[in-house]
């Protein structure tokens, strides 16, 4: 059955205190090289039947409405396990 | 400055009861389809310099010891933001 991958990401101009906290700890254990991390959500939602444009659009409404909160989150990327990844970057 | 992508997912055999209240609420409001949810997690790493074979090590061991905790997650893929991903499937 297809997978269908949601990518979620905190927006640009919040703080992501968890994120920060990891490259926190990235920096204390002598990882250094890194200069910011972030942490969003990854969701794999699994199709029934075939991937449609008709599935696509309830996907993406899917995304925006019910996976993501679009006061603090972006949803960065929808992969639809095809060739042409429908990216919504910014 | 190049971004590097670690994605990791809750292990196939434990529940996610978080992705279950998604697909439940998917059901409920009538979006059919769906035959499960699963939710994990998606770092976004914001390297200073070049992304050479040292940082490549560097990020693998990061993504296995901290990023992930590897009694109830796997890392399901790391991007470098090359043409090269390096999937770590399984």
């Amino acid at each position: 059955m297809p997978t269908i991958v949601v990518d979620v990401m905190p927006k640009a101009e919040l703080l992501d205190p968890q994120g920060k906290a990891v490259a926190g700890a990235l920096s204390r254990t002598g990882r250094t090289g890194f200069s910011s991390v972030r942490i969003g959500k990854r969701f794999e939602l699994t199709v029934d039947g075939p991937v449609d444009d008709e599935l696509r659009a309830s996907v993406q409404q899917i995304a925006e409405e019910i996976l993501s909160n679009s006061v603090i989150e972006d949803v960065v990327n929808i992969d639809f396990g095809d060739e042409a990844d429908e990216s919504t970057e910014g």
